[in-house]
């Protein structure tokens, strides 16, 4: 059983504004660059976060685990998708015989090419939907607020 | 044919630091609100948030089009979970006579129950991991930065 409080503090008006724009507004913009990667290119946001982080890699390689945490998935979601983007020949998966923590995930040349073709419509989506709409301090007060909620999260930096 | 700029316009590290905090901390603050919903109390925060918006309106009534971009959802996505949120005894579908434009989502008395019974640790949720770790200025560059998101995508404020 839960403990549940008698109270609970309800978010006063200036909160609750923040938090209403603050939910939507993201959904809406993700649905809003998913949709512009899949009908440029048929590739989805989901698929493209994983080829950036990557490719990022030494080697291109990431642990599954470390990877579902970079994105935010769950281990199991991340199986499904991971396995879906081998069959479309954008990742493999590797297993590395002096290491016991597991799997890892590795781009392909077909993954990095993809991914080149891809990423300038979704920085066009990003500046255009987010970015370019605020000045200076505007980026940076969301740089501060989120790195909180990382931090907070127990999100590594 | 989409036009492909020879040079995108790629985020310099102070717009990549807000990016990545950004996109990265909305995925864990969502998956970690879902959580304490479904562990506490068996509930998604996809219906969490159809039964929020719908006890808000007039005889807790809303056309599905106009539900499905309150809770940025697609039509077909949103016609799913309703589905299955009627089987759950959470909401109805009502059909109105007089209005060619279709069919309305209805909280039922059990919904408004279920939201009265797990409003409290949403609420204690949203504090917990955003709202409470922020200032007054924090949350109100919170609310004009996503207003400013929503404003540009087309929704109505």
């Amino acid at each position: 059983m839960t403990a549940i409080t008698d109270d609970p503090r309800w978010l006063d008006d200036g909160e609750m504004r923040a938090w209403r724009a603050y939910v939507i507004a993201s959904e809406l913009l993700r649905k809003q660059l998913n949709r512009e990667l899949q009908e440029g290119h048929g590739l989805a946001l989901a698929d493209y976060e994983v080829l950036v982080r990557l490719s990022e890699c030494d080697g291109g390689r990431m642990r599954m685990a470390q990877l579902a945490g970079e994105v935010a998935s769950s281990k199991s979601r991340l199986s499904h998708q991971i396995a879906r983007m081998e069959t479309a020949g954008l990742v493999r998966r590797v297993e590395c015989g002096d290491d016991a923590r597991g799997v890892f995930a590795e781009v392909t040349d077909a993954g990095r090419a993809r991914l080149d073709e891809t990423a300038p419509t979704h920085v066009a989506g990003v500046r255009a939907h987010l970015i370019d709409l605020l000045g200076a301090s505007d980026q940076q007060a969301l740089a501060d607020i989120f790195e909180r909620v990382l931090s907070h999260l127990g999100h590594p930096a």
